[in-house]
């Protein structure tokens, strides 16, 4: 659900298409689905959340939607392509969950997603006419993805993009979130940030006791590091003998995460996206 | 042409202005080249393809745009900015190509547009009216091509920014596209992308043998590596038995490119833009 | 000022927001921020300067800020989020200064714009109704600052968002601007840019005579360098004779800049942002 679901209707003056994939910027191809959604539905709008996916990693784009996706107005479109299998017989969809639209590859980019949101509906985009002409092996993105996010913008029924699907049929990720027993939390690092904060995959309401527990803690196993100090904020601390130790706190997108004051975490302890993390309350 | 020519028209709500520079992101040089361009045509909108074109590489440039102008609807201006020769003797200039207008360094940046376009009309910006107050030396995308392509977005006729010049007088580079002579092909590296696929100037449409002749391949002459395999897509092969080796296809503009599956062929190989390319068919 | 400030009146079919941050563009964070403005103001239009900042670089942030703001239309709001207090009892505020409307953190950040621009109100944002409902202790301009903006936007006055506050009380940097003694100026290196051009804090028309006099220099003390050549434009010189010699010349933000011809001055002289600069007239 919208954190907006609350608040009074309100009129969209054109329809708002959020872009997320591992594209990067330098090659132009994120203009190019732009260009070919303008061509469909000129008064469509852009927001670009991120394209610096790492390259193909499907479970990382899935955690990054869904920290974006409640942000935005109802009937915001997200057109996400992190595409790995493009080419092959991965199905290309289109899913209406929440108040949302999602398009891209059923690949497990919208397991969160799934998990999060009321599912309404699903289909395979298979219909020719709401395809590009000529349909590339390399790039759905522009071909497939973007023509079918334009006919959604311009009010096009789903089940006119094809046949519709199950949603037991649709791709899922495992071990996408943290899993706990008793006291211990198993977990990993979904993700580091521009400032090289340490996300891990185990949400703050799944550890109501991280800020009270005496001995909460947060372990790396494979690196042998231990993070015993917690707070509230990365702001300077006004006791100015505190030390540069790592500390951990709820992120703003409602996870565990790891930080150092003024600094970059990441680099300082030696961690990347995949390590193990295990939590101890 | 745009490749939509052929469907119906269609109502554009404000005028779309597509940006590609080598500027960077991180000056602000393009937002500053937005505002002045909302300063004089309010309704107007962006659609940025890449501001990573590598500094001053125009040719580079010249293929990017090339790759990327006929996703754009009919109208859209584009604003180019790769200019080595900002505060020289170089000429701005605007053309009218195609369904497109172009509004750039006379440098041999439209190299490619004016052989791929039919053309129509090209003018010299020197009309003070329409730049602003105070040129400097060494910033003319803020102070001569977004005025330029801002007066274009509001309607202003091309003949009103000065005198136009005939086509044959704009700058063109040479060496940007294969040579083709009998089974050889020699051409270059002229892109790498995000993903580390290596880009080459053979059009496919060149070498229409590629996917049967069972001799073809293709050579860094410098780098002593010769590639031999080829496929339809990136997606991994369902034979687990194939192994690394790098491989060539079409790329999605349509180019000769070689990638390694699910890996950076660019760094595996050694291989930078600029490098000689041989093809044998 | 808007540079515009003397031509006619013109309407703006929908507010302008700029952003500028440290958020970098990996994690989503700009376009969450987006999402939440147009949930509030669903016609707001976006125009990104920057969002490499270096991280938590406030001086650098309102240098950038300076060398951007009087190239947007009047009635433009600019949300600058470089704000390593969040989260501690720095404030929250909204400026109205000039034809401007500036919304972030009261550290320093907007003190050019104060030192440039007329004055007209601040206020502290501390209005709960113009916030998230949740607002979190690590992501302010989430939570505090997009909704503000999107308010502004939307045509709220400035004082419903909270107390008035006095100038004098705003956050100022020191030493953010050169200081001339005779022919002597002390200052320092401000901005690399992206293609390694050194931005010294020193404004040209500090130094009029600059291109006159016979003894002008520029010097790094710490390391040793100085530089004697000065130039009007960035472009090749005609005598293919001139040496690789850096030079200085004057910004097109109005600063002095130190440059190599087609190269990466920064890195060719060992310049990192925070040296000093002494400039001999």
């Amino acid at each position: 659900m919208s954190i907006f679901q609350s608040s009074k209707p309100f009129i969209t003056p054109a329809p708002v298409i959020v872009l997320m994939t591992d594209f990067g910027l330098k090659d132009g191809f994120v203009g190019v689905m732009k260009g070919v959604i303008l061509t469909i539905t000129p008064n469509a709008r852009f927001i670009d959340t991120t394209h610096q996916v790492e390259p193909q990693q499907v479970a990382q784009g899935a955690w990054l939607l869904s920290s974006h996706y409640r942000y935005f107005p109802a009937g915001t479109i997200f057109l996400c392509v992190v595409d790995p299998g493009v080419g092959s017989d991965r199905r290309a969809i289109a899913v209406h969950a929440g108040d949302y639209y999602f398009v891209g590859p059923d690949n497990g980019l919208f397991s969160l997603i799934l998990a999060e949101l009321p599912f309404y509906q699903a289909v395979e985009l298979t219909e020719p006419a709401y395809r590009l002409a000529s349909v590339s092996s390399t790039f759905h993105g522009r071909d497939i993805f973007a023509p079918a996010a334009a006919h959604i913008a311009a009010g096009l029924p789903l089940e006119k993009l094809g046949p519709e699907l199950e949603v037991s049929s649709l791709r899922r990720l495992g071990n996408l979130q943290a899993i706990r027993e008793g006291d211990e939390v198993e977990a990993s690092v979904i993700h580091i940030d521009h400032f090289g904060n340490i996300i891990t995959s185990i949400p703050a309401r799944m550890v109501p006791e991280w800020t009270s527990s005496p001995r909460a803690a947060v372990e790396f196993p494979e690196l042998g590091v231990c993070v015993t100090e917690r707070r509230k904020t990365f702001a300077l601390s006004a006791d100015a003998s505190i030390s540069q130790h790592p500390f951990f706190l709820e992120d703003s997108s409602g996870y565990i995460l790891i930080a150092v004051q003024n600094g970059d975490a990441a680099s300082a302890l030696g961690i990347r996206r995949g390590h193990r993390v295990h939590m101890q309350l």
